[in-house]
């Protein structure tokens, strides 16, 4: 029996558009003579649909659309459709009003629906908000084969493969108890770094474990901060894979299954990744291209400074729109360096993308004409300096705004994590291309990024010191620990929860410990306000970030006092 | 026996602080002959903690401050504690880490624990991400009286009084099955309009139908966009009010359990508030102040307009921090009418606010030189219009960074709806006062304002056309509906969910809604960088609402398409 893995991606909200795009795999396959159609979880509205779920005029548009592409399927294609369906019981029972589903369309008709088991709750996901849980074993049968279907999270709860449990049901071992010839999952999992790997290492030990057969169907692209990777795959009954979709695209693979052997036969194997730095610029690249494209925006715009995490975005931001779709605007400073400009033009160079030049002096001098009064006896600092980062942010928005661009922002994890960076100055865009990338990923990718193409971005641009060249001679380490020590600490920190002892332990200074958690804690009402960023990490600042502001949890144990420079809104 | 109340306002995170509150109001009692103390749910680190309860380090701490606390506690009390309880099991039977718990403390040890049962996850509430659900009926003996304890949503539950069921049990009917002579709730609710009549009618429901003497002992104060209003109360077992403590403020409030009798005794009854507008007033000073003290700013600053909206907020701030420590900066442009300032001074001297002036005809005229090549040949329009909004946003937050002061935003709800406001401008602060009251409530509470105390908003700013005054004879109704009519339609679309045909049903004309629906759509990312805002309704924008932002469904069936005006980021 042949089985096609449609890898989709799905506009969020775009109903009769995500449905056309199932049509039309599906009639390619039936073309081929596939049996049985796998689309992505929610592949009907796109994941996450987020709060459009509470809307009952959007829960019933689902329906209506799934009743018609049920009607619309060619003939002795079974198709499995990620949606929702209500849960009739609800008022009565107690729960949430739906179910994260999986509708099961053949000839004509919604013949089945099963429902998504384990519901996660912690990162960016909140399905408890909408779902009510399926209480049992999924399976359906088709040509004498039986099929069990899984859910996404469904399948990540192998406790011996985790070593602990984290949901009371294990929805495989369910399945094989029930004695399935095959499960197939379709799911939405968000890319992050080397989760290709944990997920076929997950599946390959659930196969062998139940000697169970695994296809898992993945959605692609990206959907506001969130990247879906793709990479569907299938493993056989001894965990080896024997298909793997390509990564950060659109792609169907079939795969046959074989009755007589009950298991699966080795299809197309694209290879996974074997670099991160390759990885993440595929998903960046990815999640920039969605981002405009489901905004509508043909073309964007960034300030170029010369620096590191400028150019990365702006070459970024080129292989994902075409040059001719991106524009550099240089803003010169009398505290600018020389070299920001001859950077700057040489990486537009290598690009091949349009700049412009608008030095900000004067308007530098109107603001201090304007403030000299009130300023009167104080002396620059960063109120001056940030001045000039929000001149900046205001002439990049009047040309997005004169002209329809999108308005990219710059900045790299670390100097979000201890906001080392301006509120509505150089934080301002419609999306943060490599805001969950720590300033040291940065270079790893702009060093792989050379040797992997031409030099795109001039080695100058790699070799020099840091500095946001907001006052003369400034350097990043005035203000910063080496961004070595800096990107370690905050990887123990954000990503790994450890205390301050657990640190020190580690070799770090509790001077520069202690300064560094203070900085994090202070820079939460920044990060609150900055746009959508790219999804990479396990732990992305934004909405699997949930922080209080106003509060006092230092994590720093008896020395620890928060000083008054907490009340510095900069 | 006597029953204390502690209505307190901790900070979060705050855990020595908190502890210290607790045992202030302990030693209080119980020279008072206090008996039993209730604090609010989760007082040791405040609600809501957040991603800080992800932090093994934070979680170890409030374990050793529960602890120490029980010791430095006066004898013969007893005293339940908001606090959390790892669950030992996680890992074996699969669930979260954590129990939302209340500690019972007395004679220098903790006592027992008790688990919530119902996990609140719709609006702001994510406590599955955190909390395992307790399974069991709580309660404790103390005096042989027989306290049935419950957490805050454990008593939401009431499927007669809300004509359906939202969890699966009912923890005070299965207290009352177990005989309990008194239940005691520890909540943390936040304020909404009307709530505290809602709070007390469902509570009156369910003493008369359990013939259960029930006190509720709420949160009080200001955590982030959250205001929580406290007016903790008792009912006896007919449901009569017995007690009502303060709103908006802490309080304690002492009640006499009749051990003869079973039920609770009359003591002190503060009147309930009797007009919405009055209590959005208190909500928004507490909400100001409390952000403003709790981050650790003793001044704000905000922009004056002459407008209303401003003008509210400036009254608000005012009365949360004392007129001293306000300053309204006007910032006049050549399109300004002559009543904006003239306006503005005189509220600024009503409140007895300092104010500054600094024009921006200059600036303007810097940034049309500064962008005369790039934007030729095109007109004045809405990129000319922002980069207004954004100098004075760049003022003011340049005032706020040299001085050390909160910058608040003055926009509304019905502004914020729609995007009727500028990112980087007149969005920027770090607290959004009115952000959740729509336009009409504006005036209703300015109207409120100046009728209850003496004149303090300007009879003309209530009465003359709201415009932004960012070009020539601009008026807010040139771009938008009446805001009547404006209001009535956002209400039925953000807080009923209505669809297109049930708003055109109910008398609006079909072409305004369509097109306000699109702008609420379009205003979404926006939405996601605003700062937070105080949240007085059910359904705020903010961290209880969850949209995409690259998203295409329009709620507008069939006649509906998005053009491409969606990719013009403003």
């Amino acid at each position: 029996m042949k089985i096609a893995i449609a890898q989709l991606n799905p506009i969020i909200g775009d109903l009769s558009g995500n449905a056309q795009k199932i049509l039309e795999v599906a009639q390619q396959a039936a073309a081929n003579g596939v049996r049985l159609l796998l689309t992505p979880e929610l592949s009907l509205c796109g994941y996450p649909p987020r709060d459009l779920l509470l809307n009952p005029s959007f829960v019933e548009a689902m329906s209506m659309n799934l009743q018609q592409l049920a009607q619309d399927l060619p003939a002795n294609l079974a198709v499995l459709v990620g949606t929702v369906e209500k849960n009739a019981q609800a008022h009565i029972t107690g729960g949430k009003n739906l179910f994260n589903s999986i509708a099961l369309l053949e000839n004509g008709k919604v013949k089945q629906f099963f429902h998504k088991r384990l519901l996660p709750t912690y990162d960016v996901f909140d399905e408890n908000r909408y779902f009510e849980a399926g209480l049992q074993a999924n399976y359906f049968t088709i040509d004498n084969i039986d099929i069990g279907v899984t859910i996404c999270e469904d399948l990540w709860n192998d406790e011996e493969f985790w070593g602990k449990r984290n949901y009371a049901a294990n929805p495989i071992a369910d399945l094989s108890i029930l004695g399935v010839d095959l499960i197939v999952n379709l799911s939405a999992s968000p890319y992050t770094v080397g989760k290709q790997r944990s997920r076929e290492e997950m599946l390959q030990h659930s196969a062998v474990r139940f000697q169970q057969p695994i296809i898992y169907t993945n959605q692609v692209g990206g959907n506001d901060d969130l990247i879906f990777d793709g990479f569907s795959f299938a493993v056989n009954a001894k965990g080896e894979v024997m298909c793997r979709a390509q990564g950060f695209t659109t792609d169907v693979v079939i795969i046959e299954f074989d009755a007589a052997q009950r298991d699966l036969q080795l299809s197309s194997v694209t290879p996974a990744s074997t670099s991160a730095d390759e990885e993440i610029w595929h998903a960046l690249v990815l999640g920039v291209r969605d981002y405009a494209q489901k905004c509508r925006f043909s073309k964007v715009v960034l300030g170029l400074s010369g620096g590191i995490d400028s150019s990365l975005v702006a070459a970024i931001a080129t292989a994902a729109l075409g040059k001719e779709n991106v524009l550099g605007v240089l803003m010169p400073s009398p505290y600018s360096s020389e070299h920001s400009i001859s950077d700057a033009l040489a990486l537009a160079k290598n690009l091949g993308i349009q700049t412009q030049t608008i030095p900000i002096g004067e308007l530098m001098q109107g603001f201090d004409h304007s403030l000299v009064d009130l300023f009167a006896g104080t002396e620059f600092g960063i109120a001056e300096e940030n001045i000039q980062s929000r001149i900046r942010g205001n002439l990049l928005m009047a040309i997005a705004n004169k002209f329809g661009y999108l308005l990219l922002s710059t900045g790299n994890k670390s100097e979000m994590a201890v906001g080392y960076c301006t509120l509505y100055g150089d934080m301002n865009g419609g999306l943060a291309v490599i805001a969950d990338v720590p300033k040291t990923r940065v270079y790893s990718i702009c060093n792989w990024l050379n040797s992997h193409q031409s030099t795109v971005i001039p080695p100058h641009v790699i070799t020099k010191a840091p500095s946001a060249e907001l006052k003369p001679g400034q350097v990043d380490q005035d203000s910063l620990p080496p961004y070595e020590i800096l990107d370690d600490i905050l990887q123990r920190l954000i990503h790994e929860h450890q205390s301050v002892g657990e640190i020190v332990a580690a070799g770090h200074e509790s001077l520069v410990v202690d300064r560094i958690i203070q900085m994090l804690a202070r820079a939460e009402f920044k990060r609150r306000q900055a746009p959508p960023g790219l999804k990479i990490t396990d732990r992305a600042f934004g909405t699997g970030w949930r922080m209080p502001i106003a509060s006092n949890w230092s994590a720093i144990k008896n020395t620890y006092k928060i000083n008054s420079g907490l009340g510095i809104y900069i």
